[in-house]
């Protein structure tokens, strides 16, 4: 497949003059793609049932006519104001029972049957007229759902919903009090409408009563999205998207995205290093203008794993932004690194977030491709070369990765619920084993717990809370190496701990006897390299032991190709493992100097320079932000 | 008294074919003790009045049969789901006025008539049928009282008794103002339903309006256990006992235990270290898996006190625990030390908390004496050595110790509300001043202040913040030395500033003209050794000064036997200061290797190596979490 | 003028028996004003309609029959607990909706009609009664507004006003929604009534939308200002005052100063620092117990501009207070160099909080010249030397400073509605301009944007984030010295960037491309000194670069006399900044020793040392705490 670009635009923000100037400078900038409308409802639906959508006509056709391939979103993050008086209920609730009311977007939970029925309406109307529009080429739903903490709802509308979903789940309240363990502090129930959302409890509610309102409001998002893409579905034969947010990990993607066409994801690399990841401060000061050289990866593989192999960037970063702590801009070059790294990581297009700088409103600080002046942003060029480069070089095409790395969202929920200790996160063990096949310059290939995993020469699945047999199985008769763990298998489908002790893996004697969480500045010193920080495992067992504690203590063990690690390993610990591991798995490790970060494709093997100094490699020179490829 | 251990036990949580392999394995651990049903109220009375109590005489039997004593714990933190549709009002409201939910545990306002008529009644029938039960050798009311910061309720049962408590002491309005000097900001009342809770006012309320409600809410918890001991006591003749909370001074305890038989404490070394003690980060460190070398013996000595010489472990950390910020695991040898420890304090019983480690529900990771899989957690072995180490030890004959340490909770509730330093905590200033009486190898009785003080050598009373003239004229008269200060005799019984300003203390002429907070990083140095931190006074007046701050402001002042002390000291400080005045006093300090503390009964200096090194005293090396003991 | 002291008492606080003494002692020490009366509402009115002002008319002729001149304050900052019965809904309401409850001071919502016609009772009552009173000299109304958070109200009352507001300012919501970019996300309004407050909203608000608000919120503060002034303008001839707080600027003081005679303001030093002052910790060590040495200055200039040459400080920290976090006490002589100060800095009276401290309620811990028992405080001597100081001194004669500061509220409202930097801050930026003016040596006279330029060798105005047209012109042809930015000129009146992109300032070709903010340890280097943090801005075009980043980007450029700055200078950057400007303006910079601090008057030049060590300038030691004078 050849990459394409795209940009996100506004007509309804610019006077309607200018839009064929904007959709000509697009096309010569080499964009392919437009996508609009997603925050519109008002231009499209002043009032109620009163529509409005010429405007909208003229606007896909000055795009389109200009050469571009439009992606309509459907409007529903942004009801208008009218829509509240219709549905006063709609509104969500924060855990502390506060209304999450009107006045800027998301505002609407995700529960609540009778916006559903309205964005089945909108949806239906866009689909209707536009479905089998021949300049519309894409359809995005909704727009990040999730973002601004929009998953779990308080509401009435919540409560009621939950009610009926442990009805049906657990048929009993027998049932129910036995699978959260309610004896243990006398909070059984016997009756469903006894129960109330897990907020504001003394203490901390029961952790099965938590898991089980985040699959339930996991449930909601990806029922209100189907909703629409049930609706388009019949009316339109176009790829249907949704822009996922990154680091968002409240309801489950893969099962969301099984009802779409193709996933995409928001990748702004400088916000989220400064916004939501953990790093030390050296790092956060050598990436500052560049971001985090993993996260942007990480995610890349994901979402291709979510769009079953079609994935997008629905929004890159092009400068500043507005809405993180602090808000650098990217070194020069950055722009088009990451457009080429996503691409080479397999994306069919990248879209610039967005064509030109709003002066007004929440944005007005978030740089676009275009000043609010109409002059080039320092993106622009960087688009166009990118634009230049990517037809230039032809198709990218896809290899599977080295590395099968098993990740999950409920086990996100689980450790959320019951971290155990304050900083394990399940998105960071997951960054940090990540990152860690990264430096060794392996190409990876991030897969839902029940995928394929023929041809993997290494597997890895670290934090993967619930495994059922079925899992298990195939991880011990997998033909490459598996490193699972630390907490892998340690909760049961009640978000118990199971009996036999976890990780009760076939063939492997290995038992956890007791864990410990470890605060900041304290170890667990492992022999030869590195430690275990934040998370360590004492076992039991017979399982050959790979990798020891100072303490003595198996760190890993072994049975066959079948590893368990019983920490969380820092750095040095986690390069020191790959390098026990990797070689037996018949997996080349290339030692990459600081800053640079490799990806495979069937042809290539391309290098990123995310570092703030020059770098070496193959005998060339590549500058900061810079790239480059060479063949395989 | 010959020493005992026991466990914490939950019939309700287990299948009952296995109690009678629980109660035999507990027996050949060498327990005596085994303590039930403090969270068992649905099991009790799973719908209102409907009983089912058959499980509990069973269970109580095996238990009993294998020879084993119960101690029977009313359910009254656990009341059932269908509770709060009979006293919709008995939840608790927080500082913010939100409702505090059923889910957990403790969801009650003390302040609820209602409720404590249920709890008078739950108590009235177990009382009934197991109060003269051959097995039942011990009660514990309820269940660590104030946890999950429960003592103060923001809800309308608060505020109808708070007004009534305020009618009540003052009689009229007009004594209420002049009391609270609500002239200050036009705050006066006409009418005792004028009066709001102190909490959401737009800046802060009046301190006196605060100390008020502190001391209501206090006498609340001591209301609400009375309903049950008054219930109790007809119908038992065995001993009353709570199990308190470690750092928990939002109530009386002096006043509560009045009312009991025996105190109890829950000790959580580890998890306090890592939940609610200051500690200098090195500290936090070294003592990571043993916790805090101070805080438990402090608490030890405080409910000594509170029992009047009768006192239990209710609840011993056996290894990691599920609730604090990390939870690391104890050190091998830590289950032993502690029980010694307290043992050696003069506890009558240690009980570990608890038998089997739950697989499910809110303390899944909190482990016990077993692991889920009822296989022995390293604790057991413990448990069972010590068990066997006390019955060689026979009797454990109680001392007094050799200095005698004040502790006041009202002072906890009069700096609580105006600490007047943002770091200013009153049990971080007791902590200090014990600390270094512990470093200098002193046993300590910590007393209330209207102790008898005859035979102690050394009293020792930091922020004594209401000091009646009794008070001040018994330790001015007190034949050994006495040192007073910082902030004692600093407020009235309003709360309110003395004049005669403080400390005012009998034959010493000295007064307090102003006072400082000192930030962290800065200090006010003294002489020849130390600073004072947190807090310094200036004084004024005639008499000796002992101890003099760098820049010749009087530190310690003397007068005979009585010295006040006019800051906070850091250890250093501290260290000087009882080498100044101990002598003098007649006691002989010991010089600890680090990480080393000592406790004397009357027979033996017991040693506790808290370090994570090897220490030598008394010619013998005692490894890290080691103990030893020498005849006196 | 000759500058005179006074102090604020509190008659309602003591027995009557006291006050003749008081009065005698307050003279004795050579004050000349009291202020009481601005907390006295229930001992003036103690039930609806109900007077007692006897006390208060003893109170006033005991005080002047002793000499002193009395300021009166109109109660309203602490209006009684039955107002609360006629008026339920005068409380106000914080961000999250909770009422702001009875129980402390400034319990209401400027925005209640009915509150306001009870203030405006009041202060008839008052004007009429001692409007003409021979001892009666000056009034304040209310006391410290905006305190405690207190400007913004999310009450009904504030709600049903805002409407109104927005109603009369836009005519139509079509005018509004295109003012505030509604289409952003569709935000539009069609009915005023469907506006909400802009709090809890699901994300961020539209910032246009929280300007407005905090433009109606100041506009409420003032109007409620000004039923009390116009209530007594025709009762008094005697000029109106009020204490505005230290670092406020929520609502515009400039705007609400028109309708008053003089400005005053409360001056805590060691408060200020301890509780809102960003300083590095060396600073904050160096300076604990003098206070920020540039903080009480700025708002000294600013306060001036505020009273149009008429001010006072009303309240002067005289020792320790209670309300910071730390509160330590000053260095003996910093209560004389403070006064002092604010003579130099044209203050025609200064007076100490309080006359004696009161034991009782919220300020309890709050010292006074005299103690709680009487006894004269450290401050009272301090006090009673600056009476005779000024006595010997006679006139101070003001004179025009060296610098025009360019000072807007609306800027901070701006800023502070979208940072884009976690820590950028409008009055820190403001702060560390005026210190580098100091450091310099520089008198500074601080202005509101409309003021008249003439005479100022140089004009500093960082920060300017609205300026209109005729500003700009005014700027530009000014004729000495002008520094403009950054972010100067970066909103239009709607705060939306305008375009043509700023600063677009006359005759000088600069624009800001991008900007970016910059975390704590990251920074953008410059030429030869400095660097700059937090803030850094991209400039293109043909302007003289006065100075450039290492980077090679344009950090100030120049033309003529008219300098944009391009980022925020660190200490380093803005004394190499001002060394290549001063000079050329005709300014002469002197190199002061650390910690010394100059203000000129037409006939001296004061110098202070904040330091905590003695320096040495023009030939004399100045110890720390000290002050010195030098005809000019």
């Amino acid at each position: 497949m050849n990459p394409t670009l795209g940009v996100c635009y506004y007509p309804e923000h610019w006077p309607e003059e200018i839009w064929a100037t904007d959709a000509a400078r697009m096309v010569d900038t080499g964009l392919t793609w437009v996508r609009i409308g997603e925050f519109a409802w008002t231009r499209m639906e002043p009032k109620p049932g009163q529509l409005d959508l010429a405007w909208l006509d003229r606007a896909i056709d000055t795009l389109g006519n200009a050469g571009l391939k439009v992606v309509l979103g459907t409007p529903t993050a942004t009801p208008p104001r009218w829509m509240i008086d219709k549905h006063p209920d709609m509104l969500a609730r924060d855990v502390s029972g506060q209304i999450r009311k009107f006045g800027s977007r998301r505002h609407y939970c995700f529960s609540h049957e009778g916006y559903r029925a309205e964005s089945a309406r909108i949806a239906r109307i866009l689909g209707e007229r536009y479905g089998r529009h021949e300049h519309v080429h894409a359809w995005q739903i909704d727009n990040e759902y999730a973002c601004h903490n929009t998953t779990l709802s308080y509401s009435e509308a919540a409560l009621s919903g939950f009610r009926n979903w442990l009805a049906q789940k657990y048929q009993s309240t027998d049932a129910l009090n036995r699978a959260w363990g309610n004896v243990f502090w006398s909070m059984d129930y016997d009756d469903f409408d006894q129960i109330d959302l897990p907020n504001l409890t003394t203490t901390e509610p029961n952790p099965a009563h938590v898991l089980d309102f985040k699959r339930y409001s996991s449930d909601q998002v990806i029922a209100f999205n189907k909703v629409q893409t049930d609706t388009l579905r019949p009316l339109t034969d176009k790829p249907l998207i949704h822009n996922y947010m990154g680091r968002e990990l409240t309801f489950d993607h893969f099962k969301l995205g099984a009802d779409l066409d193709i996933a995409s994801w928001d990748s702004y690399p400088i916000g989220f290093l400064s916004d939501r990841l953990e790093a030390d401060e050296a790092d956060k000061t050598s990436y500052l203008r560049q971001g985090d050289p993993d996260n942007q990866a990480l995610h890349h593989d994901l979402y291709r794993a979510v769009g079953r192999g079609r994935w997008w960037i629905m929004e890159q970063q092009p400068g500043p932004v507005n809405w993180a702590p602090w808000n650098p801009a990217p070194l020069p070059g950055m722009a088009r690194l990451w457009a080429w790294e996503a691409i080479a990581h397999g994306a069919e297009a990248v879209c610039y977030f967005r064509w030109r700088q709003a002066p007004f409103a929440q944005e007005q600080n978030h740089a676009g491709l275009l000043r609010p002046d109409s002059v080039a942003a320092p993106a622009l060029a960087e688009a166009a070369q990118v634009a230049r480069e990517i037809k230039d070089f032809g198709e990218v095409i896809p290899a599977q990765g080295h590395v099968a790395f098993l990740f999950d969202y409920e086990a996100d929920w689980v450790f959320g619920t019951q971290p155990q200790g304050a900083d394990f996160s399940y998105f960071r063990l997951v960054l940090d084993a990540y990152r860690a096949l990264r430096r060794a310059g392996l190409s990876i290939d991030i897969l839902p717990k029940d995928a394929d995993l023929a041809g993997y020469k290494l597997v890895v699945a670290p934090g993967l809370a619930i495994m059922d047999d079925t899992l298990k199985t195939r991880l011990a008769e997998h033909d490459g190496h598996v490193i699972v763990g630390p907490r892998s298998g340690s909760k049961d489908q009640d978000g118990a701990i199971p009996v036999p002790l976890p990780p009760n893996l076939p063939g492997l004697d290995a038992t956890v006897t007791f864990v410990e969480s470890i605060p900041p500045g304290a170890q667990d010193l492992l022999e030869d390299a590195g430690s275990f920080v934040h998370w360590s495992e004492r076992l039991e067992g017979t399982a050959n032991v790979t990798l020891k504690t100072k303490n003595d203590h198996p760190a890993l063990v072994t049975s066959g190709t079948l590893h368990y690690l019983a920490g969380w390993p820092d750095r040095a610990a986690w390069d020191h493992i790959l390098k026990l591991i990797a070689p037996a798995a018949g997996l080349y490790l290339e030692v990459l100097p600081p800053g640079l970060r490799v990806r495979d494709t069937a042809t290539h093997r391309f290098a990123f320079n995310y570092g703030a100094a020059p770098v070496h490699w193959r005998g060339i020179v590549i500058p900061p932000a810079g790239l480059h490829w060479v063949d395989i």
